[in-house]
């Protein structure tokens, strides 16, 4: 263990990744000593914040080589996020993020690692009929990635229990922005505002509105944005807020819904680029609204969203975007 | 494949318990052809039935080696499934359990064997406040043994949507009776119908009460006995009814439900003990009532439990366990 109380010697896995690399950098700030384990499948190295000693290596396996070494906790953010490719190939998130995070859970219960910090995912709710989506909402995934994390939100709780462990997992509703030199940088990108830059680019032609026929204000979908910088500061809080024995499960949102045509709307006030929309049909599984209700994080963490500004969102990313592109990439 | 169309040829994981024996007589009557793959763990050698080949080994492993001799389909009871074991020590269950099934489902797949039916339980749904419980309820599950089964019904519903598994659950409420020389033999018993017959065969002092102020008419908490040989039944249904590319679930009781007096007294009546019963307070996650609507079964699967009848239950388990205590065991 770390012997300064306030200083805590901490795993990170998926640091080299979006989420992961933007938490690093928090940690990083905050004074505590991070190293970084990512096999670079989605992530990349030169993301891995200045500061923190990176192994790379799989969440399980190399995790469980450094976990002798002493640690105050791992946050894991390692693990296969995309929903398409899941329903296609769902072996490869039963093995890449169930197994792979009971392997972990093993190494932790091993080794008498006493924090765990859990990405979760908006996506185990499934569609819920209400919305705000408290923690209490029944748990239905009509998609194999939210089945994985819930499927690991179980197990934690499992371990939690029987071992002690101190658990939180946070349930991340639409994570945005950027934070300093790091932000999105998916190969397969599926998240609307990276997408709708890319048209302000050039680098797509259009943006696409799948379905604008909701029951909504404008007839298009409405999500819940969060900062990634915002996120970030809540896995910080849940370091300090788990308490052995027990495993939380916390929203994270704004509590504020942006339909499509506003998020458009703001790249274009952000941008300067008219950003050409066309409508094109509903797609099968996505519902109207998801918007979370993150007064348990509130109130239990003491977190509140700094960064809850639409148009500020879009403009972190939108700066990143430019220096990334800048950079060649 | 099997050449004959109605004659199957089948592997029954777990074919050495309890459900798994009977599912398996019922199965070589009904002239299939049968496998047993069980690893000795909980189940008896003795137990699976003449007429099916019997190998010793891993429900995943022993399995996988076989499927490539071509099979119509697998019955997947093998299982840890011990509520009280599961929350002591949840590895055993993540392991046992759900990473057992995820390796039994890629075994399937890379061989192409078409049918799975799998044991699931009503202990996916936790603690439902309303009963009886349809197959739409939440799944909440209160225990780790529950959770497991869920993240497995999970995964196959995963594997049937991308790769064309025909796929039945079947969620077991309170399995009792015996069927021929077919029983159960558990060693740690949880039961209550052969916990109540231990008093009758003077192996156990007194029947413990766990509760009698829940609201209901006696007091005493009540659940939905199913007798295994209707139980069994439904599995040959879910056989032929199963279709490719789709994961069914279907909840299994009499949807009667018996309060534990009830039971208890049917016991004196069939047994012709006094059996005195000792109130001990409530344990903590048994709701007042579980009782399974199983109308989806009866409307898709065309079945009907023919053995409803309580004292009938009791009456099948009573000369199982008179025939056993004979035998010695």
């Amino acid at each position: 263990m770390a012997s300064d109380s306030s200083r805590l010697k901490l795993i990170v896995t998926g640091g080299a990744g979006y989420v992961g690399s933007v938490c690093t950098a928090r940690l990083l700030e905050a004074g505590h000593e991070v190293v970084v384990v990512d096999d670079l499948s989605t992530g990349h190295a030169d993301a891995v914040p200045d500061g923190a000693r990176f192994v790379e290596g799989d969440a399980a396996d190399a995790t469980a080589s450094l976990l002798g070494e002493g640690f105050d906790g791992v946050l894991h953010f390692a693990a296969k996020s995309l929903v398409g490719e899941s329903m296609q190939d769902p072996a490869k998130y039963w093995h890449g993020n169930v197994i792979t995070s009971i392997r972990l859970l093993d190494a932790m219960r091993a080794h008498g690692t006493p924090r765990l910090v859990f990405s979760s995912t908006a996506a185990t709710y499934g569609e819920p009929e209400r919305s705000p989506i408290p923690e209490t909402a029944p748990t239905m995934p009509t998609n194999t990635y939210g089945a994985s994390k819930l499927a690991i939100d179980h197990a934690i709780t499992s371990y939690a229990r029987a071992h002690g462990l101190a658990a939180v997992s946070l349930r991340y509703f639409n994570v945005a922005g950027a934070y300093g030199r790091f932000g999105e940088r998916h190969t397969t990108e599926t998240h609307l505002i990276p997408l709708v830059l890319q048209v302000a680019t050039g680098d797509r032609p259009h943006i696409s509105i799948f379905g604008e026929d909701y029951p909504t204000d404008d007839g298009t979908a409405v999500r819940d944005y969060i900062h990634v910088a915002d996120l970030a500061d809540a896995h910080l809080l849940a370091l300090t807020h788990a308490r052995a024995g027990e495993h939380r499960i916390y929203n994270l949102g704004n509590g504020t819904g942006f339909s499509v045509r506003q998020v458009i709307e703001a790249c274009r006030t952000v941008t300067g680029h008219p950003i050409p929309a066309e409508v094109a049909p509903r797609r099968a599984g996505d519902p109207a609204i998801l918007v979370a209700a993150s007064d348990r994080a509130r109130e239990e963490l003491g977190w509140k969203p700094e960064r809850a500004d639409l148009e500020g969102i879009v403009r972190d990313a939108w700066r990143f975007t430019q220096e990334r592109k800048a950079l060649g990439g």
